[in-house]
């Protein structure tokens, strides 16, 4: 990484995080897409939210992205704009193309929110009642989705086949929000060799380190 | 619309769903992006699902669309493709067109989890405990999701500023899932203005006929 000064590109992200969420923020799949793509980039940190984010991030949450003129948020949208930069990430072929954007969709639209109703139940709700009432349920439907997936993969390498792109990076970081041992993702072996894979790559491993370097000399308890 | 086979785009969707669902299923965005393009369409039913529809669409859902050798799911990735074949919906130039893109990530992902985790407690859990307890946490996020959005837009037309995109037709498609009186959008004048304004645009409206068109003489109680 470049010092911020330098740098063509700039992501913002926390500069303070629980414990639980290191190794879990958002920026990570943007640092992940650039370490693929070989991009340079500084880091800004932030928090307490400074005035006026809510004009780069309007849920004021991380990532958020300049590039030049070009301010982004949503993970998503990012990775994509970084893919649209590196064939090797987002091919050029149209039909090819656009199934790699699909998948990222689909990472975030189907499997995603299947994935945060039934991890968050213990990461945001602890102790609530209708959590531990829900729990069943949101395993199942979870269980469901990424049986779908598994078998859409069967004993393919990548989503599409034999080819990395954005829509793997995606559906890996999202897989990658649960935990390894004995879990949803665990139950079905093509799935989590695939998860395994992908967080495999070089670029996956340098973005993760430099993520929980950011943390590492933070207090764990309280906001620095 | 044209006979399915004449069309260059197939649209799949459900032959039969419940009533309550009647104006809300997924491929209305398709439909919406097709009619603002111009483009010509035909429409295949499924239901129940044939063999091997799960190589079409992984997750056994809809909208599928299939355009010559291209073959998407993720009313997303289909929105967008469609928005790459004409610039009234995706701009050409880079930044406002990664803006675009954003926004449509934007609504699918920061959006529509908070309203489908609110508004999806009556439609899939009516009568459990847990979703009865569930319900004030629920709105309250929403809410707060909603103000963002709302702030973000202050008096602005759309969320770019004077230009309908994708991002907006995505995101009046999700604020549509709710209902129209004194709801979590209503609280909002602003982001209620903007969803009527979207609304209004004969495009939608076109679509939503056509959908509901193909519901009209349909059994309410089992599937046809």
């Amino acid at each position: 990484m470049a010092l911020v000064s330098e740098a063509p590109i700039e992501l913002t992200t926390f500069g303070w995080v629980p414990p639980f969420a290191r190794g879990q923020v958002r920026d990570l799949r943007v640092r992940w897409a650039l370490e693929e793509a070989g991009l340079d980039y500084g880091v800004r940190t932030v928090g307490p939210i400074p005035s006026g984010y809510e004009r780069e991030q309007p849920f004021c949450q991380v990532p958020a992205y300049r590039e030049g003129e070009l301010q982004l948020f949503e993970s998503g949208a990012i990775v994509q704009h970084i893919g649209e930069r590196d064939e090797r990430l987002l091919p050029r072929e149209p039909v090819a193309r656009a199934r790699a954007v699909q998948w990222t969709y689909a990472a975030l639209s189907s499997v995603e929110p299947f994935v945060m109703a039934y991890a968050g139940l213990d990461a945001f709700y602890p102790g609530e009642e209708w959590a531990k009432l829900r729990r069943p349920s949101a395993k199942e439907e979870l269980a469901k989705r990424l049986g779908r997936v598994a078998e859409w993969l069967g004993s393919a390498e990548w989503l599409e086949g034999d080819r990395f792109t954005i829509g793997d990076l995606m559906m890996v970081s999202i897989l990658r929000i649960m935990g390894d041992e004995g879990g949803p993702v665990a139950n079905h072996p093509a799935l989590a060799a695939y998860r395994a894979r992908g967080l495999a790559r070089p670029a996956f491993q340098r973005a993760l380190a430099d993520q929980l370097a950011l943390y590492a000399d933070k207090p764990k308890g309280e906001a620095a």
